[in-house]
């Protein structure tokens, strides 16, 4: 099922029409809620596992429009994970100090040490998206950076951080309901802000230089998820069972204790 | 109830010997458990509104011997925050750039933006503490120290982020305990290390050096709370309560959407 949802062929040219953001491979929440529960655990396992052997990074890259859930995601996905070893890092606007430098420069610093998985909510995708929306960049510059970005990603992999790219794909009616009820609640609107109904009227610009993200940027090394969003519960689910698949397939051990345990705990009755 | 655990005066000398560790207040698990969901359920309410708001951040600063929990506080007690303006710095021994400046460039460098929560897992109070304990510094510099640490304190709360200080106290039988159980577990003792043997034996000198930073560093501005932490339940408990009442108090509100609310949406409707 989850080939359905991975670009790996840097081919092809894809186009985002041809993923349905209400799909959700014929399953219901609940045929899923068992397989979740289960999947949650195992995550809650594996980062520990993971942590403990610190021999990979784990790069998590959230991507998707405003309302998409990438917030949501994090939330729900990794509700019980240790704190130790797990960060998330927002990327917004960047600051004169960030622009001052290459693109890649804000991100990179924040990459995960060996034993951590770090999600970053907005990336560096975001220097060929928003930029080149807003015709900051040319095309040229784009594809230039496209280019630049499989490169990087094939460095962090080769260096041992894996890196995950999940783009959360939603519908343009499903973020006009979220819109609205962000702006109907007192406790939401505050989020809401004009430059949310003018990013809005980009939306087919968006979706365009999104494809051009997905058929430039899905490499071997780093492939694009393709993530149906427009049900909570769906999108959680992919997203979390890619990760645990993910970990899973690394076959990572609990590093071995040096010296005797029974000589250790000998000791320490000591005092 | 708090005040028994909270340190507000200056001018007296405390000891750690006057705390005991496994205090509940003649409370038991049950006793608290629905207000403990209360709690919870309150303090995910209040961090929104606390990030919304963006008018204070607030570092709670975490200290404690090895198996006090510090870890286990920070997974338990913010089970469900949004990680959107809530992070986790763990400061373990400075790196060579860091010892390179002062002591507290390294975690001023990652005190809370404002509507941001931040918990630090061990502090500049180590800067009064390891350092102390094995005669990196002599009496004169920690006292020293300790001034300073107080003025920057002040300094933090007069710009509007809150210091709350928790000190996990537990028995030195409760950490031996958790030692030997770390020992056992094939899937936990990779953690163990010889250490944390040697560490144990200073213990007498850990509990004096923080009796001083107790009678020292706690001031109007920063008290230090001293928890009771070899029940993990009342740990918890306090520390959450601790926390849920210093937001509550701060009466913040949603900041007022700009612009009307009705014709945003038929805005939004158009497009």
């Amino acid at each position: 099922m989850m080939k359905k949802f991975t670009i790996n062929s840097y081919d092809k040219q894809f186009n985002l029409k041809e993923f349905k953001p209400d799909d959700t491979a014929e399953l219901s929440k609940q045929d899923i809620k068992k397989e979740y529960d289960k999947l949650q655990e195992k995550f809650i396992e594996l980062q520990e596992v993971f942590y403990a052997s610190k021999k990979y990074g784990l790069l998590i890259i959230l991507q998707g429009m405003d309302c998409s859930g990438k917030d949501g995601t994090v939330k729900k996905v990794l509700t019980g994970v240790s704190p130790n070893g797990f960060n998330v890092e927002n990327f917004k606007a960047p600051t004169p100090e960030e622009l001052g430098r290459d693109y890649l420069w804000r991100t990179h610093n924040k990459t995960p040490m060996k034993g951590d998985i770090t999600v970053f909510n907005r990336s560096y995708y975001e220097d060929v998206l928003v930029t080149r929306v807003h015709k900051d960049i040319d095309d040229e510059t784009a594809f230039s950076r496209f280019r630049e970005i499989n490169e990087f990603e094939k460095y962090l992999v080769n260096n041992n951080t894996i890196v995950l790219k999940f783009f959360l794909n939603i519908s343009k009616e499903f973020q006009q309901r979220k819109l609205e009820n962000r702006l109907e609640s007192p406790e939401k609107n505050w989020k809401f802000s004009e430059a949310d109904l003018k990013e809005r009227k980009f939306w087919d610009k968006y979706q365009e230089c999104y494809s051009d993200v997905l058929s430039n940027c899905s490499t071997k090394e780093a492939p694009w998820y393709v993530i149906p969003a427009d049900h909570r519960w769906f999108r959680d689910y992919i997203v979390l069972k890619t990760i645990v698949k993910t970990i899973e397939e690394l076959d990572l051990e609990y590093p071995l204790i040096e010296g005797n345990i029974q000589e250790l705990i000998q000791e320490l009755k000591k005092n």
